[in-house]
C-alpha cells in the first residue's frame, strides 16, 4: 500500500518534497527521480533507498513502479509532463504555477477533461494550512454574514536579484489569487494595480504594489504585496463580513517581555511559514491517491484561473487600467 | 485665570462639550450658551454656576466674559460664527465640519489670514487619541522607515435612519482623511471610490466602501468605512513603511477567557472610544488659549483640507471615477 | 465652587499631585503648601496664583481658605497630619501608606470614628485604573464565576539604592494587597513569603518574592514582585474563577511590526503606566468631596488593613512561616 | 527501512497511536497488537494491512517482527512489559506513567542500566510541543537570563466522573512536574500543595489546587491545576527571568471580530492541544529508533523523577506540609 511517487524537477524545492514524502509523510516512497541536471539527479537518488535515476521525465512517468508524478521543475516545462502524465493515466501533483500561459493551462484542462476525472492537483498549500482553513471555516459558518471585503497581505523580508516587477504578481500575489478564490468560493472578475511610493530598499521594482480586485458577486480584495519589508515574512488575510470579521492570527509560539517590549516573533521566511502546511498537503494528496481519487485538492482549473488573473493582473500593472478577468466557461468536471 | 467659553450650539455635543468643560477640564467656564431652540440653551444653562443665554451666536460672542467661542451649532452655521469670532479677535473651536462647503472654509482662511494669527481650531479629536499618537511617534521615528501604505478602517455598529450614502464620506471618513494628512505630514492628491457588494443589514446604503486615495508623495491610503457592522465601533490603522509596520492596538482593558474564547472588548461606539481623547483635545486648547495661543490644534487649513477632500470624495462615488483633489495655494499661516 | 486644597509634602509625589489639582483635574484650586524643607515649599507656591506657604502642616490645616487637605509628607508623618485634619473636620487625602505602624493606623480610625463619618481617603490609586476596573466588573458581572485563585504580579524594571528588603513587602506589594482586597470584596487571612533563587541583578536583596495569601472565603492569592526585571514596569493580574478568568490586558497603543517580531510596548515606570488613574482618582475625589461626602475612595480601614497584611508579610519573610492575618472588629463605619 | 512496531494495550490512546504509526507517521508500521481484551486487539488489527494479535503482551515482544514496542496498556502493567522489553534489548516507548510506584521505577531503572544503554522512553508529549519546545530555547539563549520563577497552569473544561482528589497530581500535574524539570534542566527538591476555594462544578474534588515547588538551584514554581473550568483546555506557563519573561502564547488560528469581542479561540481538548506535538514525538522516536538509537527522548529517569514527585506531592496534599523529594542518585547513564 505504498504510493510510488515518481519526482520530475529535484532542484530546491523538488529536494524538500523528496524528504517530505520520504521522512514525514506516511505511505509514499520516492521510486524515481529525473532532473535536466542528471547530476543532481543521481545525488538525490543516492540518498534514497531505491529510485531510478531516469534521464527525461517522459521515462519517469512511464515508469511501471511510477504510481504518482511530481512535477517540480522549471514552470515552462509544466505543461508538457502535466500532460504525458494524463496520457499515462497517472495522478500528477504539479507544483504551482500549472503552466506559465492561459493556452497552455487550457491544454492541461482539455487533457484532464478528455480524461474524464480528475488526475491533477496544483501546489496551492495555502490551503492546506490551518489559519487559512480556520478563516473559510469562519466564514462558511455565517459566523460574520457574507463576505464583503478581504484584505490579503504577502510580505517578504527580501527578494533575490533576479525577482522582476511581474513577479511581484505571478510569483508572490498568484497565492493571494488562489486562496481569495477559495475563501470566496467564487471566481474574480477584473483587477487593477496600483504601485505605491517604492520602498527605497527595492531597488528599481516596483514594490510595494496594491492590487483591487472584485469577485463575481461583488466583494471587493485588496492584495498588498510588500517584498522588501525586511521585517520577516507575514501572511496577512482579514475578512470583512456582515456583521463581523475574521483576521489570519500571529501565530508567534511564545511571548517574551523583554527591553520594553512584549512580542511573539514573525516567520523568518515561507519555508518556516508554511512548513507544517506542505506536510499535511501532502500527506492527503498521498492519502487520496492511495485511496484512488486521482486528487482532491487544487484543480487544473484551479490553476488555470490563477494564471488568467496574473496575466490580467500583470496588462494591469502595465496599462494602469482595470483589467476585467474572463475566465470562460467552466468544464462540468471542475463543478 | 479661569477661561470663559461662550458655547454656541446646546445639542448633544454641546451639552457633552459644556459637562466636559465644567466638570474634567481644568482652566475653563462656560460662561455663556446660545442655541437655535432658546429652551435648550436655558436648560444647559440652569447647570452651571453662572452662564448667560444670548439668543444669538453674535450676541454671545460679543459677550465681555466670553474669552473664547466653541461652535457646536448645526454645520450650514459654523461659517457665520467662525468668521465672527475671527473678527472679533477671539479664540474659537469649531467642531467638525469647519464649514459645509469649500468656499465657506476658504473664507474662513481668508478672515483668519486677514487676523494675521491663528484663532481657529477645528474638532479632529483623533489627533488626541493616545494609539493616534504613538502611530504617528513611529512614523516620525523612522522605526518603520519612510510609509508607502495606510489603511484606515472605520466601523460603526449601525447608523440612524437620516444616515444617507453621502455621510459616509463626509460625516464618516471625514476623520480618516484629516488623521491620515496629518499621519503622512503632507496633503491627499486623489481619491477613488468603490463599493463593495452591499451589506444586507444596510437597507439601501452603498455600504462598506473602500476609498483608495493617494498622498502627493505617492503614499498609497486604502479608507474602509463599514458602518453596519454590528459588532462593535471599531477604528483601525496601519502603516506599512519600508522595514516595518505599525498599526492601532486592540485595547480592551481585559482579556476574558471563557466559552472556548480569549477575548477582549471591542467599544460600543464613538463616544466610549474617544472618551479621553476628547477630554486631551480640550484640556490642550484651554491651555493653549490660557497661554495665549490662538490655537495650536488642527487649523483652518486642516478643515478646509478635509472638506475638500470629501468634495472629491463625493464626486467620486457618484462617478465612479478617480478625482483629483487641488487644494490652491496654502497660506503662509499654516506652514 | 473651587475646592481649596492644601498639600503637606512638597518633594517629588506632592509636586506630581500640585501639578495634577492645578492643571489637569476641574474644579480644584492648590491653596496652601507646606514642607519640612520650606524653601522646596515656596518654590512650589510661586508657580501657583495665590498658594500660602506653612511652615508647619498645622497650619495650613487651619487655614481656612483650605477645604480639604493632601497628604504627601514623609510615610511616618501622615499619622498627626491625617489625625489634626479629622479634627479640624476637614476631609484628607493621605498618599500610602495611611501610617507605618498597624497602632497609628488603628488611631487614626478612632480619630474618624469618633468624628462619626468619613473624611479620610488613602492614596490606592489602582482602584481607578480602567483595567483593574474592568476587572472587578468582569468578577462581579458572574461572567467567570466565583474567583478561586488570584494572581497579582508586580515587576519594577530596577530600585533605588536605598530600596531594603521589607520594602518589597512594604512599599510594593503593598498595593497589591490592597487591590485583591478590593477586587475580592473581602480580607485576607494568612501569608506566606517565598524568596525565589535570587535575581543577580538586585545585589543583596531577595528578589523576587513570592508571596501567598489567603482570603477569608478561601481564595488562594499569590503576589510576585520581580523589582529588578530590567524590562520594564509590569503590572500583571489574573483571577481564576470557576468557569473563566478575567486578566489585565498588555495596553501598548500601537503593535509594531519590525526586526522579526511583532510588539507592544511595555510602560517604562509607575508614572507612566497609572497617569491617567492618578488624575482619575484626583478628579474623583475633588468631586466627591465638593459634593459634600467627606471620601468615598479607599478609606482609612483600607488603609489599615493594608498595613495589617504588611506586618505579617515582613514576620512571614523573616520567619519563613504562614502568618495569620488578623484585623479586629471592623466599625460600622467601614461597612 | 521500515520499523515494525508491537503494540501493548488498544484502548483509546493505543488506538490514537497505532492510526498515528500508521497515517501520520512515516517509517513505521505496526505489525503486532495486544491487548486485555483480545476481541478489541483483533478489531484493531482488521483495520491494519498485516499485524499479528498475541494474547499476551510478552509473547508480542518475542514476535521477531516487533522490532520496537509501545505500552499503552493499564498503568499498573507498564513495568512488567517495560523490563520485558529490556530484557529482550528492544526500544520501548512507554506511555505516562511509567510506573506507578517509585519502586516499580526504579526496578526499570536498574534493568536499563544493566542492559547498559537506553532503551525506554517516556510519552511525555509536551516536550515536542512547537510552543514549550520555543519556550525552552528563549530560556536556553540567555534572553531573558537565569529563570527565577516558573507558573505552570492546567486547565480542563471537565474531568470524568471517576477522577479522584489524587489525580489532579498523579493524572493532570505530572506533566507540568516533567515540562518543569526539562525547561528548567534540573530536578524538583519539595513540593507544598495548597486547595483553593473549591469549584463548586467540581463536586467533592479539591479543585483548584496550587502547589509550590522549590528546583534544586532555587527556582520556585507554582503549579495550578483548575480541572472544572468549563472554558476549555489551556495550558499556561511563563518563565520569569532575570531581565525578562516568556509565556506560552495563545495559539488559536484566527481573530474574529464579532458581538463585541475580538476573540481567539481556546482547544476543546488535550487531544486538539497536542495533536501535532504527539506527531512529532512519535515521528523523532522511529527516526531515532530506526537510526540506532534506542531512545533520545523522556528517560526512565525522567519517568521515575515525574514519579516520585507526584508521590510526594500526594503526600502533601494530604498532609498539607511541604514534602522533600528525594530522588536518589542518578546512574551515569542518563547524565
Amino acid at each position: 500500500m505504498t504510493l510510488g511517487v515518481g519526482v520530475i524537477g529535484t532542484g530546491m524545492i523538488g529536494q524538500d518534497h523528496v524528504r517530505r514524502l520520504t521522512q514525514a509523510v506516511s505511505g509514499a516512497e520516492v521510486v524515481a527521480v529525473s532532473d535536466a541536471n542528471e547530476q543532481v539527479a543521481k545525488e538525490v537518488a543516492s540518498g534514497l533507498p531505491d529510485a531510478t535515476v531516469h534521464p527525461f521525465g517522459e521515462e519517469l512517468i512511464a515508469d511501471e513502479r511510477v504510481d504518482a508524478v511530481l512535477v517540480c521543475s522549471w514552470g515552462p516545462t509544466h505543461e508538457a509532463y502535466v500532460v504525458a502524465a494524463i496520457g499515462a493515466g497517472k495522478p500528477v501533483f504539479c507544483e504551482k504555477p500549472l503552466a506559465t500561459t492561459r493556452e497552455a493551462c487550457r491544454n492541461i484542462i482539455d487533457a484532464e477533461v478528455a480524461h474524464g476525472s480528475r488526475l491533477v492537483q496544483v501546489g496551492f498549500m495555502r490551503r492546506y494550512d490551518e489559519s487559512y482553513r480556520a478563516l473559510k471555516d469562519v466564514i462558511d459558518s455565517g459566523a460574520i454574514g457574507a463576505p464583503l471585503l478581504y484584505f490579503s497581505g504577502h510580505r517578504n523580508a527580501s527578494v533575490p536579484e533576479h525577482y522582476t516587477k511581474d513577479m511581484a504578481i505571478v510569483d508572490t500575489a498568484v497565492h493571494d489569487f488562489d486562496v481569495t478564490r477559495w475563501l470566496l468560493g467564487e471566481e474574480l472578475s477584473s483587477i487593477q494595480v496600483l504601485a505605491a511610493k517604492p520602498n527605497s530598499l527595492g531597488g528599481d521594482l516596483q514594490d510595494p504594489l496594491l492590487m483591487i480586485l472584485r469577485s463575481q458577486s461583488g466583494v471587493l480584495v485588496t492584495v498588498e504585496t510588500s517584498v522588501n519589508i525586511r521585517y520577516g515574512y507575514d501572511i496577512r488575510g482579514e475578512v470583512v463580513g456582515e456583521t463581523g470579521t475574521a483576521a489570519l492570527a500571529d501565530r508567534g509560539p511564545v511571548v517574551v517581555r523583554s527591553a520594553h517590549q512584549v512580542a511573539v516573533s514573525v516567520p523568518e521566511d515561507w519555508r518556516q511559514r508554511f512548513l507544517t502546511a506542505y506536510d499535511v498537503e501532502f500527506q492527503e494528496w498521498v492519502d487520496a491517491v492511495t485511496a484512488g481519487a486521482g486528487a482532491t485538492g487544487p484543480s487544473a482549473w484551479d490553476g488555470y484561473a490563477a494564471q488568467v488573473v496574473c496575466d490580467a493582473g500583470v496588462q494591469a500593472l502595465s496599462s494602469g487600467e482595470r483589467v476585467a478577468i474572463d475566465l470562460g466557461e467552466q468544464p462540468a468536471l471542475y463543478r
